[in-house]
């Protein structure tokens, strides 16, 4: 008989259930004092993560998970140095007969990728410069697959499967008010350095179709995402012939764009727009941090210290 | 006979003209071999700045002349060190039958000051909560004479008469419309964050009408704005009875709005509006001062150093 | 039969006794590999802490104990990861019958808090300056009740009941022989700023009457015991009609005191006594840590690694 | 009549000599008390530097001298501020008739440029991997006219004539003898990575064929030469379709070799040959400066503060 | 019977092996939940370390075994925590009929300790200045027992027995190869200054005759050993009666060797060889770090992250 | 005639005088625009220092004068840059008819040399370890002489005749007061440290009998006075034969006074009273630099900024 199903976020210590999970990360293990293997898992769903284990493990299960597979789990709800953990009575790989889409169970955008994707078209459109815009329209066509499914990062703000298009559209949408109001700003350079700066994470980072980074690949951690983002758009303005000055401008913009040296810009934001994508870059992170960071949390409570706000633990206000 | 008026930014080597300036500062000094006295100037007008010397000073001079007088000048533009100076052949102040208006000879916000005030007092009754409007509206009652002509700063972004005004407009612009894309942002405590968080500028600098800083208080120097700023909240909130915790909000805005440190601030942002307010504060001051560097520049190069931008040389580009 | 009993810093591996504890942090936690309950505790005495674990709870037990309840307990003294550790076999908390004090069980300042209350007293009645005196005396008296418990830290120096007092006491004697051997040191000055330095930790932190912290209040971390000490100034100041320079210079030395912006002071000392309100502040904090440190260190032999003190292992000389 | 002519090192107060000089720099200034002009020079022959002066300047002459010019000037030595300066008497552009070569006034590298070329190419022709070689010589070949004349720098370490030539050959030498010390140094990627790190220098400066750097070029600004160095890599691999891997490590090698990100270098080194590079370069750079900085002072003093060696002040030993 | 014996890096998981061990580290524990003893250890033989458990402690076991102790152990390989680790089930010391040598069982230096010995001499033999080879000699005369087996390091580089011989004899291969590129550097001071930089590390750590470090002394503490290796120079010039210059440079090179303040340098070099002193160091260093790090990584990977090179990963290319 | 003479502090631009003044530093320097040769000199009495020209300069006289001379000049007070500045009319060096003594003119300690040395003497002979009383009364009697009059600094804190003598002389006073509060404090170690830490600075620094430093010694800038302290006590340690844990107690307390590495302490304090001599120094410098900063400044008014002060501007409060 099949038990109730939850979601992660409503999962209480001594449920007992059936549920979809995907595995985010799992790894064979030995128990300490007993020499006995079990398998060590991260589950995740929409709505959020769960540590669980499988005490007993059989050995064709040894290697039978991946991260990223959609998995069908019964067990029970347990408590583990205060957070929950799941303890795994029964797994097995989803089947087709499921009918389980394992995109239902990763967090996604907020919006329909397709949809995102449209727009930046628009935005990419409404580039008055010719050579500006067919290299912005070239690099994101080139990639018009892999943006789909991309998170923006592994961890930290847009870790979500369609983060990548998230986060440039919201920052297209603050580029284009913040240049309402300031009239010397040129919004083909601000769209432009707002597409093109984060393009080559997907060449930095190996994701599956679900948005789950693994690791970073080879070049990511010997280049970096915006060496190779300048060495991107080089190559395709040596394909469209795009005049020095504007490719020079393009570059310095993914350049300088993290700002400080210690977080990879070898130059400071030398003219108004290259500034202006840093700080644009900086609120959409930081809105969504903040925003995650008190999701769960009481008004008038903090957060646990997030790591990525320097150590902050953020407040929820009580208003 | 009347010679020729050029405004600061027209003077060529070798004019000879007749000027109304604004004193920007004087000191009667002596010169090196000869001992001879004579008066340093910095003279001003919209347009810019000029140093000057009045090589021959009659005794009756030596102390007619203080910050922000506006005087008649009659002299020659000469070079010194790579920039134009001015020789002063003869020096009055201005007298009423000039129908000259000191204000129209100081750097001025590009809005109308009456206007602006007008402007923000349309986002103060946009504030929802009626105890974070209140003492909103009281913090800026109380200065609303001061507020009129105050710079935002000695220095830097915004040392203009008027200029906190147009800071604070400008923010509270910026701040709408990213409040536009973010529906998680709490528009009263960002309104009011943004309005409170420079306000004491007008107890840390002493400024005259025309927004001329010579110096800053002592109180200015032992507390700083920010400490004045959190003390002058807590002073309202005492007589508006403001419950605490919005108290407690709208402080920890003004407190921690200069985010490091070392440049001022105790505590770090903790909550979503804090942090923005931060963000939108660095933006304008940033586009103020990319937007200054370059005004004078070619495309295709170069501005000086600035000192507020960590001595960076701002590029104008060539598109 | 009643067990020996003995003090934290007495035991030793293998002893099974009775002993009344305070209950320092108590937290009900799960087995890793079983997923049993069981009380996971930290006790007290005035000797020392020690781990401690109840490894089958009863169900009513699972919420019994709560921070500062005085405990008896019956268990034995095992060892973990070269630590001792208590296994709890029975547990209840104290009853009137016990005849046992909790204030026994904590450590508390070497001198009594009401003959302290009454040495400070004295120093304030030697403050010449009607003003100043006047603002002391009041900040004290407002906080009479609390600081007669309070410790002066979570962690770290002076983090004993009543070592609030103990601290402010200490630092006024260095404060009055410093002033004995330089002359140009202002009294009134110092000792006010000494005893008003660290008066609002008592709203930064929540303290139970045995001087122990559970945690910062919401204001002691969005605002911070300087910034709550200069506005609780301010306040007093508004009631008692206090001079402007003598208000600016007593909130200039809190604000001031922990010296560097990354500790906490947006402004560095810029008078005298404001200069060696920060340096006695520190030889109090210091010589506590280290005298702390090597309390049960052999002569020619290192302690651990004290975090406060920048992780440094401090000897004990062989003299 | 010919006066006597001196070198600029033997240049003593009081000296009147006609001298052929190289202008290093001029501006036409105008002096403060008097506004007459006068133009500002900096004169250089292979021995050194020295200030001077032309005090009447002929409408003529104002705009006669640029950067790089051979002069053929007689005047005096004078002292200013405790330096030797020289107060021209009369100055003209060097002539054919006077058989003086430009390259005889400018300090150069010891070696033979030509001779340093041919020896790199032998470097190059050691490397025993293709592709790398490849790289390797098709970068130096594109360069081959510049590489004969540039200096390493505008100021500090190898500013001189053919630095840059000289620089790479004696990293060459200091990469050999440390491979035959060190058997796991791969000395294809060492020698590669010597080769190509600065080359790029040579589209981050201006110099003139003297190796008289008048100034940053504005890539050279915008972007520095290390990100210049990675695209040329990467353009060049493009042509020759050298295989990934290879071109990833030539061009983390460039990316890496200033090590810290405040100087510069977004990632530090990953793999052996690219630590290696970093500290040959630092040997090199340091030799040259310790080297110079002690050329003129007598054993058992110090050198003036040099600002490229953080400012110290360097010992020339008495042994 | 006798099962097989393996090297440490040589074991699997499932392995069951008797094997010859050096004790690097050992420390009787009680397990968590069930308050049993056990022995936790770290074994070492030339090829690495494992850490071990040995769950059953008989009572005449618990202080059996010491560091640098050999011992004869049997059980079996299981895995924890993605390492290997050693279960235990029969342990004794080794005894002289085992003929087994600790010092087979231990990293060495890759050369003979005589020999490199030997070569050292022959270096202090072309010391020209009869002042500084006398005292170069005599130091190292006095500590000729000791150099013969003691590390460089507790931790990191060169941290095997012997290692100070090969880190100061491959230091003056690469002192030797630099001079004879650079001809202004003096050998005599630069050969001095490599062989005494590190010599008091023999007084700062204590170091059993395998060359395992236990632990620092307490001058190793307190005063660490660039200032041992500054009094120990001035003692023997003292006797020697060497001429003050030369004790003066000799001991600025010891004194500023480790360049930045916070490595332990008080002075940064300030003559040539003492600045080469320094890159010598670190070149060695860095070499043998980075291949010890890519030792057992495959080509085209990354290592763990390494400690002592700023948490780098280091890469093994694939060439 | 004789003029009127005054005291530096007390000169008026306009004033004309007959002056004795110390020489502090003087340079024979040549105009700028006419090449003439004139003398750049700092005069100094007990009262200030001003900055001087003689303008025509006799042959004879252009090597008349140095540092530390005493000389009767006549002149005028002029002003310069906002400062007074005095042109010389005639000058020469005082002689034995003058009945002027050069020490009445430079600013000393404000207590006898010889009572304070009579002083320290006492405290000395309170030490009662024997072994480290010895040390210390030792290393004082080896410098009697210099003692005397040796300053304790360059510039900055004690930079006055006898000042090493009065710095040491209230460090003592404030140790004493301090171990009066604390009983944890060894007063042999707290007072042999204070005598012991700067002592060093008589041979890291030339200085005058009038207390004048005009430079740092070889051995001053190559070691500093921190090291050469080590090594001194080290050598009278050797004499003495003291116990090894006194003098390392000793030295560690001397490499640890200056607390920070960038401030030449390559150890922190790692026990007491090497903690305690720290903050007791810097007590003493505050109070002289604070003192010295508010001298000649108003009630309510701030200093000019103060270099050694962190470039604060102290203020002077109006009580």
């Amino acid at each position: 008989m099949e038990l109730a199903s939850k979601k992660i976020c409503d999962l209480l210590v001594g449920d007992r259930v059936d549920c979809f999970f995907i595995v985010k990360r799992v790894d064979l293990k030995t128990t300490n004092s007993k020499d006995k293997k079990y398998l060590d898992f991260i589950f995740g769903d929409k709505t959020g993560e769960i540590s669980a284990k499988l005490w007993e493990v059989p050995l064709e299960m040894e290697d039978m998970f991946k991260e990223s597979d959609l998995v069908k789990v019964r067990g029970t709800v347990t408590s583990y140095m205060n957070s929950n953990q799941f303890k795994v009575d029964r797994i097995r790989l989803a089947v087709p007969e499921d009918s389980a889409n394992p995109e239902d169970f990763v967090e996604s955008a907020p919006l329909d990728n397709r949809f995102m994707f449209q727009e930046i078209g628009k935005y990419i459109a409404s580039i008055k410069d010719v050579d500006i815009r067919n290299v912005v329209r070239e690099a994101v066509e080139e990639k018009k697959d892999k943006i789909m499914y991309y998170p923006a990062a592994k961890r930290n703000h847009h870790a979500i499967r369609s983060g990548l298009l998230y986060h440039v559209l919201t920052m297209l949408k603050l580029g284009e008010s913040i240049s309402g109001i300031y009239s010397s700003v040129n919004t083909d350079l601000l769209y432009a350095g707002i597409i093109l700066h984060d393009l080559e994470k997907m060449n930095e980072m190996e994701s599956s179709e679900l948005g789950i980074v693994s690791e970073y690949t080879i070049e990511g951690n010997l280049l970096g995402h915006i060496s190779l983002g300048v060495k991107n758009v080089d190559r395709i303005c040596d394909r469209l012939n795009t005049p020095d000055e504007k490719r020079m401008l393009l570059q310095h913009m993914i350049l300088s764009h993290h700002y400080e040296p210690e977080y990879g810009s070898p130059v400071k934001p030398m003219f108004l727009e290259a500034e202006l994508l840093h700080h644009i870059d900086m609120i959409d992170a930081r809105v969504y941090d903040f925003t995650q960071a008190v999701r769960d949390v009481e008004p008038g409570s903090f957060s646990e210290m997030i790591f990525s706000l320097d150590r902050r633990r953020i407040y929820n206000p009580k208003l």
